[in-house]
């Protein structure tokens, strides 16, 4: 029976991926949730990852990683500002991008080899992360040429690879808008209103920095509310 | 002035690497040794790794990866024996090598990831691991088409990379014979004795297991005495 394994943020993207994964896995195979704890700024994502893993009733998994070796990153180093918004939105895929200061070193991939690690040693036959390479900050590692190189790696450097069914790395919303990306985890019932994307570290959304802005343009251009703005505006006095 | 990492396991192949990395860098030029801790059975590699860390003047750094989420790998998995040697020594790369209960998922894929993050996050030119495709347990990860796409990775997933400069990805001793990695070694002066290779965990090597009979095989053929067993001759009463 064919296991999946989620890299899941606790942000809108990697939610609805879940839930594409929830939602077309049979009900008795294996389904892993992995997040990472590099000394995010943004904490409450690990947090609402749990709860959403809780939601699709996975396996959830969170893996330290030691951030003691690298520097120079606003979202793990607390002496970098934050910068407001300043994103890339863009039909076709940039092939130099802008890259900002929220850049974190080969962080996905590193994630996709822990994960297609975790994956293989699991017995579980995709990794599945959210990147999205049209609304998106500028980050090399979200460019479909970075996911093709990393297929190569987890075909040609793993056990799995060698024997003929390699780990699948899927990245189901790479080509999607962040509105399409609204639509089809409205579609899947996402809970979005568990989902956190703001980089800086709340008690609620900043609604300035890049991430904030996406969201707010995504489902601005889909036409549905952000719950949880909703759920914030009800609860005001 | 270029930088230099090297992945170090405290292994004769990284302790070459090490010796050839100092001897072509600048003297005031940043090197930096990358060990990882990732629940080996063969612990006193790690001590050697530091000790051989100092002999070069390297800034030594050991990352605790996190073993709970992996399974299954004899090497670090205290429940598997240890196979005795059955190493695959060939003049040419195999193309689907038997893959021993000693491979650990997506190892160096998650060596390399983390390295290149550092070295970026570092500014630091290079990272060296000390792969070998001749002389080697059957690890896929060891291979030149590994190294090959995981360059590739480098080259799209970071922001060195797009910029032009992409963090280098170096495998001197990946075709390399035992004999001839043993010669290298012996021309640069590597300290030998202090470098660990059995898969066991001490207090001396077992003699048994793939890693000490590639090892034995390698001194032999290169006509030189392995400097850690005449050591323990000598110290025998």
């Amino acid at each position: 029976m064919p296991g999946a394994l989620v890299v899941l943020s606790g942000g809108m993207d990697s939610a609805v991926c879940l839930a594409s994964e929830a939602s077309t896995l049979d009900r008795k195979a294996p389904l892993l949730a992995l997040t990472f704890d590099y000394g995010q700024r943004h904490r409450v994502e690990i947090e609402r990852a749990h709860a959403l893993a809780e939601h699709y009733r996975a396996e959830h998994i969170i893996v330290a990683l030691d951030r003691a070796p690298f520097a120079g990153s606003a979202l793990t180093d607390l002496s970098l500002d934050v910068p407001a918004a300043s994103s890339q939105s863009t039909r076709s895929v940039p092939v130099a991008p802008r890259i900002p200061s929220t850049y974190v070193p080969a962080r996905n991939t590193i994630f996709l080899a822990i994960a297609i690690g975790v994956a293989e040693s699991r017995d579980l036959d995709s990794v599945t992360i959210g990147v999205n390479a049209i609304d998106y900050s500028g980050y090399p590692d979200c460019r479909p040429e970075f996911i093709e190189a990393f297929r190569e790696v987890a075909r040609l450097g793993q056990r799995r690879g060698v024997e003929g069914s390699p780990v699948q790395v899927k990245a189901p919303l790479l080509l999607l808008d962040k509105a399409a990306i609204v639509r089809l985890g409205a579609s899947l019932s996402v809970p979005f209103e568990m989902t956190w994307s703001c980089y800086r570290g709340g008690p609620d959304p900043c609604g300035s920095c890049d991430a904030c802005e996406l969201r707010r343009r995504g489902f601005a251009a889909a036409g549905i509310e952000d719950p949880a703005i909703r759920d914030r505006r009800l609860s005001e006095p």
